[in-house]
């Protein structure tokens, strides 16, 4: 079939494909970010695209007649949903449309290791073929390695054989082979190119992918590429993708291609910054959670959204790159870290093998805070894992005012006790549009901090010039109309007060049943440790004033980063450390919350701003009583 | 893109393609038999084809005016090759066109073995994923694997994976598993199908393809399927085949597909047959010389035809179905058997497990009759293999009336050493057309034996109304025009006595070279094993009387078959068998005939007829007496 190109504007990226498709999904099988929210239904309008010369495209949808004005549509605005291909053709994405980059951890806290990659490079020189040595190919290449490198069993495969006759004579019998785990062939190069070794670690995060382009000759990270996940145009989170999934019989194959798609985007990215082309890369590893992980492998993800949320498979996996159309040489293989349970994946694991939280006689806690909240608690001797409905929350959804943590969020929020004065912060130092998590984090804590609301996260009967009521119900200012971008005040609200502590309540419950069963109190943690993006983000005391964590000392609290990454990075340069994932994934056990008998009442006691029992809270007894002093 | 469907009739088989093929590749692709002499260059003109409607095919062509009557015009004859397909269309293929089947030996000598497939079926009824047993649907079924069966280790792949949560649920948590080799998933099949466990084995000739649909339950062959091999369009011989992948570089990808094909439709066939599908093909096992081994792999083939003519890979090849576009399901294993050297292929390494050749303490020589002949001598103590360039004379190239062994060729000779009078057997008792290989053996025999050619091949002086002149040149009439097809006389000349003297010569010199290295006489030898097609129909004594076969007694001669494709049955049924073919292709020393320093005057001596050292042949000296008695 006659293929077309389509060229985005302004990166001026060409994209090749078939006809006959809407730009919307061309743009996100590439990996290019359009703005949807409605996932393509044209319902939204937020995925408008401008085309100026309109002759190879679809005509105007009474959809877009009615999203679009007049003056638009006479510019050559279109909806990228509803234009389809039909040649080549050129389109810009105005700033509107694109997914703008939130603010991303994509660094994290990563142990030493012995650099041992699975993959490695041989160079040999061998002999020539003779009428006295009438050796086959392959064969007097395996002899030279086991002569040279002791290396035997390797098993032959028939993609890499087609061209080694051709190869080997190329540079005069002189070749460089990558091996895979000692036995598998990866690719053959002509000549000596033993000096070039990379790999390529990928976090799939249910919002964005974090890649990291590995030197695997001295374990170094040359460069750190990243993206929003392009699935979010079927589904913010995890479980409407997965609804997303069952709703057509090609989404899950669809949903696979995106994120296929980025990485092969990142990896072009990364080696071009670098310097060196995606056929110097010769493994991949990848965490994400379990239902990203499975979108990846096109696996049925179903089960893990209903009772009792089994997982496909839990259990490592090594994939050839060909299988999944990854960009690379088709023998390449793909290494995927193990995952825990349904709701503990990989990335989870990544967290427990970068934190080395399941490798110390040391007590812990580690907490990956997301939309899903994954809880480790435990030492070398026992883990225990249990996985946290916090909701989405800390992205600011759900929030009146809330807005993921791009330029002009508030991120950080101070309340004078005496007349509850705002100071704030935002990302960029731009004038405020909204709040993001840090930030609401922040604004409850401080209201608990000074009365403004009492124990229960109700407002008491403070009177503040602050304190403004909206259809009846009261709210509290935080920016008035006159700072912020719209015009208008951004405030937090009852409701806004009733999310954060449903998200910090399921977090309390978990962290403290999962301690009780493994017999801990707050005072046996020798290390709390706080991964994730979000995470990295949060005020320590703040978290400890709401309740989110347990009241231990500051000094204890480690914010680790991304550590799914890390973690991922560290079984790309380490056999060792993958052999440490399999363990744990088998070892960690998993703690159905739904299930335990203390979940219902310790989810209520949890609602309380920090805790129904306070004298769990010390330190935030001693604040209140300051502020009443 | 939009597909085509093209319907070949008589047999009504529809073909859906790519459009904007030719009709002859679009044939060959599909497996389908179309004459074609010039490789599809509008040469020959024997590609003809009747299309009735041709409003969907492109127009006529100067080279088809030329190469087609007004009146086959007008009655919608075609050349295949010059017709392109736009839209849906029937082509009918007349007789005239059809490669004719040849008389195929297709079954062979089998030893008995042990049934022990690599391939196995397990039924597990599962027990179901409740909140208090939440291990993922992979852990579970190998979990059940292992406490039912024992099996451990079992690598997971992610195809198979992709589907493993639904089907496990299908029937109710009952499912078979297909496992290769006690560790490789190949398939998963809901509820419980463990009494239907089917392989397919295959033999690759040059000229022919023939498979093999066994049933692993009981390691019976229940079908015998057999086609032309497609690639004689592109070359009759390997050493064609070979230059041809050197034309264009999709050459070799368009051989491989051409085998391909014409494997899938056997599979097709036999499981039509049985009344199977193709997805009960568990595994499948190949046989095949040098070449079409690297063919049907897609192994560049080049080197092979070049002094030192060495092979890419001689050892045994697991390949996935999928990675060779076998219609099977994707992870099914295709064991190629390993070939000796780059002109002792995996088909002579079946001739030798399938005889036993190298197994036993007796002294044996082995003969694979072919354009290419393999020779064998030894024991289950040393084995030397050479390949002797016997030529297509037997296959009736390069001969006058020679031709192949179809309806109508003269295939055995005896003539009178009185009166010198002929009597002939023609195939299917038809009126002759020519002389095929066993034909042109028996009349070259009958000449030396009633005196009418001299040891040296020459017509001798004697006078009879059969020997005629042509051009000034001796030719022995075979049969009178009033007796042929053609109404032209049929007969042997010093060009065609001259062509056999090569071949039985490339033979004898093998033969003697080999024994000699062995250290054998011809009396040591306790069997004689003539292997293939060609070699089951001709005269042991003809044989003989050329000195294409040392002079033992007939006896000691064992005409075994098609022991190529029985040996690749014995593979798939024997998981001894694959070790031996294994270790035979290592052990089996290769003898370099070329480079032998007895060569040049070896085959000089052994183009006399039978040998320039008469003592040799003692029975041939006593029938040449007993004539001049």
């Amino acid at each position: 079939m006659k293929k077309i190109t389509i060229q985005f504007e302004p990166e001026g990226r060409k994209v090749e494909t078939n006809p006959d498709l809407n730009i919307l999904e061309i743009a996100q099988d590439a990996g290019i970010g359009i703005r949807s929210e409605c996932g393509g239904k044209a319902i939204c309008g937020k995925c408008r695209i401008i085309i100026q010369d309109q002759r190879p495209v679809s005509k105007l949808t009474d959809a877009e007649r009615r999203l679009l004005s007049e003056d638009e549509i006479f510019e050559g605005y279109r909806l990228a949903c509803s234009t389809i291909a039909k040649g080549d053709l050129v389109v810009e994405i105005p700033e509107e449309s694109r997914i703008r980059i939130r603010r991303m951890q994509i660094t994290g806290m990563e142990l030493p290791v012995k650099l041992d990659p699975l993959v490695k490079k041989f160079h040999v020189v061998l002999p020539k073929a003779t009428l006295q040595d009438i050796r086959p190919d392959a064969e007097r290449l395996l002899d030279s390695l086991e002569s040279e490198y002791r290396i035997t069993g390797l098993e032959l495969n028939q993609k890499i054989l087609s061209n080694l006759p051709d190869i080997i004579r190329e540079k005069n019998w002189e070749v460089t082979v990558v091996v895979w785990n000692g036995k598998n062939l990866v690719a053959l190069e002509s000549g000596d190119t033993s000096n070039i070794l990379y790999g390529f670690a990928v976090d799939i995060g249910t919002s964005k992918l974090v890649g990291y382009l590995v030197n695997l000759r001295n374990g170094e990270t040359e460069e750190i590429v990243s993206v929003e996940n392009p699935q979010i145009s079927c589904g913010e989170d995890l479980m409407t993708r997965i609804s997303y999934t069952l709703e057509g019989e090609n989404n899950l194959k669809r949903l696979q291609r995106m994120v296929v798609g980025s990485i092969n985007s990142l990896m072009k990215q990364a080696c071009d910054n670098v310097g060196i082309t995606t056929k110097n890369i010769y493994e991949l590893t990848i965490v994400g959670n379990t239902a990203m992980h499975h979108f990846f492998l096109g696996i049925q993800p179903k089960y893990v959204s209903y009772s009792p949320y089994a997982p496909a498979v839990k259990s490592p996996l090594n994939v050839r790159a060909s299988n999944l159309n990854l960009a690379v040489e088709p023998e390449v293989n793909v290494y995927v870290l193990p995952c825990v349970a349904g709701f503990v994946g990989a990335d989870a694991v990544g967290d427990a093998i970068a934190s080395g939280v399941c490798e110390s006689e040391e007590r812990s806690l580690l907490i990956d805070i997301g939309t899903n909240t994954e809880v480790f608690v435990g030492n070398s001797e026992d883990i225990i894992a249990c996985s946290c409905a916090s909701g989405p929350a800390f992205e600011g959804a759900h929030i009146k005012y809330g807005m993921k943590a791009v330029t002009g969020a508030i991120e950080k929020i101070k309340i004078n006790s005496g007349n509850l004065e705002v100071s704030y912060e935002t990302i960029d130092d731009e004038p405020p549009v909204g709040i993001c998590g840090s930030g609401i984090l922040d604004g409850v804590a401080e209201l608990i901090r000074t009365g403004v609301i009492n124990i229960r996260g109700r407002f008491t009967n403070m009177d503040n010039e602050r304190l403004i009521q909206q259809n009846g119900k009261k709210e509290f200012v935080i920016a008035w109309g006159n700072e912020t971008v719209t015009g208008k005040e951004i405030t937090i609200t009852q409701a806004d007060i009733g999310e954060i502590q449903l998200s910090k309540g399921a977090i309390h419950t978990g962290v403290a049943i999962t301690m009780r069963r493994r017999g801990y109190t707050k005072e046996d943690l020798g290390r709390v440790y706080i991964a994730g993006a979000f995470g990295y983000h949060i005020d320590p005391m703040s978290a400890k004033i709401i309740g989110m964590l347990p009241d231990i000392p500051t000094e204890k609290i480690k914010f680790v980063g991304n550590t799914a990454i890390t973690g991922a990075k560290m079984c790309l340069t380490s056999r060792e450390t993958r052999e440490k994932a399999h363990t744990l994934s088998k070892k960690i056990r998993y703690l159905e919350l739904a299930v335990d008998p203390d979940f219902q009442k310790e989810f209520v006691n949890s609602m309380y701003i920090p805790y129904k029992n306070m004298e769990e809270y010390p330190t935030v007894i001693k604040l209140l009583k300051k502020k009443s002093e």
